[in-house]
This record gives structure tokens, sequence and C-alpha cells, in this order.
């Protein structure tokens, strides 16, 4: 834990610095994975489950036999839970359906929007001790309420070939049926340029590690979108007198068990707050299975003291955290004051947890700072939004001269010539 | 002109590639430019400014003397031309500014999104023959929109050291004060990492050379957000019977003359309306000063023949043009049939140029393909949409054990606790 007693302002640019990837050092091996899969396609993928999951994967797709044997390996209290998260987060993600309106801008001269879904989207599931079927919700749920066209899931397999069973699942109660074994690089590679098996799409979402990350990237060169840039998880609280230091520690844990890179920064302007909300990170620690991951990163934990909430706000926003929390009696005051955070968890209750899983959310945020220049997942990622006009002869001629002018001085003789020529 | 009838689908794929950018040649020279800058900051600006542009600018910063200079050397004509496009495009862009909805999911538990500007954006405007004061208005308007609180322009200097007065006209009038002469690469790293004279920004827009588009996909790598991915500018326009081709050669024209690179496509299911418009196509551009780049364009041009208008529409959706023009008698029918496209021009009286001016919409596009994945710009691009919650201790009640299940099945224990401490 780093502490921090009233830090003054120049030292803060300094603080809120994240740690630097190491992107350049794989560069090389992205480079050779894309092309193994450009040549070999399937082959090749089979031959990286073998080689990285110690996996034998004669078939890359999964069968409608795994998917039915998946739905028996789930307890029912799993099941209800995935189906009340799903409720939950398909009722948020509807209400992001935006109506197309119509303006006339000029008489005669009508102008709007229309979504159109992204055809074809690819999401990533990375593997490894947490089986992240919460985020299959998460990018499958919006996937469909846009009306993307074609949704391929790419996943590792275990070394026995298997994937996990609450993945299965829920990629078959979102309706996904393109399921395929493949994980790190090697599956944004497949979904990038298409193989045998996989469909090429024309947008990747998902988590993973520095590896899938840096595929991500690479995929952008072949014209694939990415939903945003990663890096590590990070969640910054914000306590008051009255906030409970419990309450505080465990947030601060659910965020440093992801991983020994996660970024946990708590801010108080309430001395007792601060000394009991620490001693309560090293109690809670010690109760945890993940303790050792969730130790390290503790280790480049920030905790501060400072003035005013007001100031606090203030280290948030040059911070820009993936997740803010607001532990705080009075919070609506302060909404106006955040200008740069990916989710914001108001209120002693408000756990982050609860937007991880089930509050309806999207827990697909940005991190690294991102937050100053990215929204989250939500359904506008899955969209495209196309302009529409339509201009009457009457309209055209009611905007007619401004067009020719403006095109005249850019020197675009042929744009003002669209116009006279139609006016003559 | 290349000229297909009747194409066989299976030649559409090769027919719709665009042509391959030579990224790898220059990035050595990106990555120079971008460590200049980092160490010699306006030194080397002014240095560059001599070197690529012949400029002698000891003073990077436009002067407010400048700036009033510019007001009397644009003429009255276009200075009412530039308010009434800028109106237009107020007008448009202010309907997209979205009402916050709260979503109670669950009892107790209510989720909402809230628009955020991005705090800091930069505006690049190319110099050459086309003096691009219309990007100033696509960019500047729905940035003050949405609140930026900062604003930086720039734009390279003509060999006296000056900027064309209609830019500094339009940037005045968008409220824009922080101007500087600085143009290519060297532009974009500058407000990725900030100089003495230049601010650094969060997000960077604007249209540029291939010097420019690599230096923006460069300036990601700091953790810069840019408006999307470029390439050439693209036409594609589908006429029936009905179309005029003197307008449809007009609209393809218009295009072409951006430049030698320029992507320009013409289907019709009438023989007459094709061999008409390939005529006037020929007739017009003899007339046009900017002749021998348009003419360099129309080579590489497409004229199709095809069966049907929903053919036509496939082909436009697997080329996902950056313009298509729907130059049909009846078209409303057709809409839904548009998947991929960046901005729709509807009948024929709906020329591109009114789109690229004044009608309202935006001319910042998705070019190269990426309409299949992109929006153009739009309020939407200058804002960061953030999500909040607000649990009651009932609100987490109602979703804890579903929270606890997926936690736990997820092997996250202390995301588990996070919940299980505050009900307990």
């Amino acid at each position: 834990m780093k502490i921090y007693r009233y830090p003054e302002r120049e030292t803060w640019p300094e603080m809120v610095k994240r740690p630097v990837l190491e992107r350049e050092e794989i560069s090389g091996l992205i480079t050779e994975i894309f092309e193994s899969v450009e040549k070999e396609g399937d082959k090749a993928l089979i031959q990286f489950n073998e080689k990285f999951d110690k996996a034998i994967t004669p078939q890359l797709t999964v069968s409608e036999t795994e998917l039915e044997d998946a739905e028996q390996n789930v307890s029912e209290d799993l099941k209800k839970a995935i189906i009340q998260a799903k409720e939950n987060i398909s009722k948020f993600h509807t209400a992001q359906i935006a109506e197309s309106e119509k303006i006339e801008t000029v008489k005669g001269v009508i102008c709007w929007r229309e979504n159109r879904a992204v055809e074809k989207v690819g999401i990533y599931i990375p593997g490894g001790t947490a089986p992240l079927f919460s985020t299959v919700l998460m990018l499958a749920v919006p996937a469909n309420l846009a009306g993307c066209q074609e949704i391929v899931l790419c996943t590792p397999p275990d070394s026995n070939g298997n994937i996990n069973p609450a993945i299965l699942f829920t990629a078959k109660l979102c309706g996904i049926t393109k399921i395929f074994k493949t994980g790190g690089a090697q599956a944004i590679a497949a979904m990038t340029l298409g193989t045998e098996s996989i469909p090429q799409v024309y947008k990747i979402f998902g988590p993973g590690n520095q590896f899938v990350v840096a595929a991500k990237e690479y995929a952008q060169r072949y014209g694939t979108a990415i939903d945003m840039p990663a890096g590590p998880s990070e969640v910054l609280v914000i306590a008051d007198s009255e906030a409970v230091p419990a309450f505080c520690a465990a947030d601060l844990l659910s965020q440093a068990e992801h991983g020994s890179d996660s970024q946990v920064v708590f801010i108080t302007t309430d001395p007792t707050v601060f000394t009991e909300t620490i001693d309560a990170v090293e109690k809670q620690l010690r109760e945890l299975p993940r303790n050792e991951m969730a130790g390290k990163a503790l280790e480049n934990s920030l905790f501060i003291l400072t003035n005013s909430i007001e100031e606090a706000l203030e280290f948030s926003n040059l911070y820009a955290p993936e997740h803010l929390i607001l532990a705080l009696e009075v919070f609506e005051k302060y909404i106006p004051m955040i200008g740069n955070a990916g989710s914001v968890f108001l209120g002693n209750y408000s756990c982050e947890s609860a937007g991880d899983y089930a509050s309806g959310t999207n827990h697909t945020l940005p991190t690294n700072g991102y937050a100053r220049n990215y929204s989250g997942v939500s359904l506008d990622s899955f969209v495209k939004k196309i302009t529409f006009q339509h201009l009457s002869r009457e309209g055209l001629k009611n905007i007619g001269k401004t067009i020719e002018v403006m095109a005249e001085a850019e020197g675009l003789t042929a744009h003002k010539n669209a116009v006279s020529i139609r006016l003559k």
C-alpha cells in the first residue's frame, strides 16, 4: 500500500500513472500468429490449442451435444442467477435503443440518423482460472438487441478440449450458435481473417491477457474494429465520514482479486475511516482464497487522505477510473463534478460487483485512463449510425447558394457544379 | 473507367477492394517526428514548418491581430454562407443531445447513463490546395455543443507563415481561440504530447494525407483517441431509369476531384442511363479545373450495369461506401436494405455536396470499407457516456443472491463478499 496524507497537487500527475504495458516485446509473436492463421486456417488453430492450451481439438466447433451436456452440468441456482442477470442487462440496454428523429434544418432539407447493426461481431471470452460467463451476457445481450446478424464466440478449451459449461449455457441462452474452441492471439486472428470453421467478423469485443490485447490492436490493421483499448482493471473509492470501512475494504479487495496488476485507489476525507479501511483491507485479505494475487495488487494501491470531497473528485477526474464508487452519505450534488469515469456506483449499497454481474449496466469499461476519451460498451457499440438526407428541389434551392459559395472558396468546382446543374 | 455489365457475384469481393495503403514505409519517419516533438517541443515544430512548409514561424500561436485581419479578408458572401452552414449543422447536431433516462431494472436498483464531454479535443485541418474551412464547422460545432472545455486547432501555414483567412474566420466564429500553425504528422504529435504552446488533448479529429493518417494511428499508442481510421474519399451512386445522367455525372466528378485516389462507383439498372452517364462524365470532366486529378481518379472508377436495385444495394453493402446516393424515383422502400454506408443521399436533388457543406449532416465519415463497423462523426464522438447506478439496501437484497452465485461460480470470492458483508 502506498499511503498519502494530503498530497500536493503537483504530485498528482505522477500518482495517477498506470503501469506501462510491454507491447513491443510480444509484437513479433503476434505477427507470426496472424501469419500462421492466415496461411493455415483451422490447422494452425488446432496446433496452437495443443501448444498453448495442451488440448487436442480435432473439431474447433462446439457441437450441439456439447451444448446440451453443458446445460446438465450447470446448477439450477447458477442458471437462475444467469437468467435474472440477463433480464436486467436486457432491460437496461433495451432503453438505449434510440429513436430516429427527422430534422428539417431548412425548408425542404430533411436530415436524420438510423441505426444499423454491425453485421458480424466476434466475442472473445478468456479461459484461465475464472470462467467469465458474465462477460458473455455483457456482450451477447446488446449484440442481439442491436440486431447483429452473426455473433461468433471464441474461448480457449481446457486441457481436455472442453469449454466451461457455464460459458456454453450462457452462450446458448443468448442464442449464440457459433462457438469455437480457440483462445489467445490466435482466436483474435481467426475472427479477423476468417478460417474454414470460423467466420470473419467486422468488430471484436472482449477482455483478455496481454497477448489478446496486443492481437486486438493488431487486428485493426486489417480493418477490423475493436471495442476499446485495454489495460488492467481499476477501482477508485471516495469515502466520507459516513462510509463503512468494511464495505469499502470489500470493494477494494474485489478489484484487487482480479489480478496482481489490478489498480486500487481509496480516497477519504476522514482520518478514522482512512485507518479503519486500511485495517479492514488487511483483515479481509487474509480470508480470501485469491489472497496472494490480491495482496500483490495491493502493494501498488493508493490510500489517500484528502481535504475535501471536491478535491477527491478532482483527483478522480485526473485518474479517470474504470469504476468509481462514491461511498458518501449525500452523493447527488457531486454527480455533475464527475468528468472522467467508466461506471459510477453511488452510496453505501452500490457495490461494484452489482454492476459486474446483475444490476443491468455493462461491465466492459474503459481502463488505463481511457475513461477520459472512451465510453464503456453499450448498445451503441454494436451499431453504426448512418445519416440520411432528402432535399426537394426547393430545399436545394434554399441552401444552393451557400454550397456554391463554399465549394468555390475551397477550390472544389465539381462540388459546386453538382448544385448548379440541378438548379439550372 | 472499369466497365462491368452484370458481373457475377463471385467477382464482387475483388471489385470492392480498396487500394492498399503503404503504411509500413513511413512508420520510421512518424516515430522520428514524435520523438523530435517530445524532446524539442515548439522548437521542433518551428523547424518542421521551415522544412516541410517553407514557412518561417517564430510564433506558432495565431494572434488576435491575425484573427481580426482574417475577418477583413473573407468576402461577405462567403461569411454569409459559412454562417448559414453553421446554423444548419448546429440544428442537426443539437438534436443528437440525448436525454438521460433512469431505469429501475429491479426494485431498488436504478441505472442510467450521462454524457460527459471529452475535456480536451484537437482538430486538424489540412493545408494544401483546398482550405477546408467546412471541416472546421463539422468538428468545432459538435465539440462546442458537447461542451468540450478545450478545443485546439492545428493547421499548416503557407510559405508566408499565414493561415487561410476563411479557416481563421470559421474558427473564430466557432469560438476557437487556440489555433496553431503546424501541420502534418508533427501537428498530430504536438496535440498528442503537448508542447510549450500547444496543449495536449485526449482525442484528435480531422482529415489529412497519409502522414497525418499514420500519425493519428501512432498517437493511439500514447492513449490518445482518434475520430476514426481513414482512407481516400468515396461515393457510390445507384440510379434507376428516372435518374438524370448529368446529375449523376456531376456527383461522381465531385468525388473524383478530391484526389487521384478517390473512389467512384456508379451502378444502374438502366442501359441508357449507363451509357449516358459515362458520356456525361467525360464531357463534364473536360470543363473542370481539377480535371487532371479527377481524370486519374476516374481511371479506377467502377461503372456497373446490374439486374435490379436490390442487387445494386447488395453490392453497395459489401462495398460499404462513405457516401451513397440513391438517384431513384422511389427510394423509401430501399432504405431498410441499406446496411453499410457513411451517409445516404436520397433522390435526384440530394447531391453529396449538400451534405459536404450545408444541409446539417456531418461530412467526417468512414471510408475504406469502415462504414461496416464505424459511424461518422456526430455529437457522440465528443462525449463519453458514463453509467451510474444506485442500489438501496432493498435493491441489493433483490439481486444479492444472483451476484453471490455468479461471483462464486467465476471463482471471485471477494466479489461475493462485497455483497455478503453488506447484507449481513
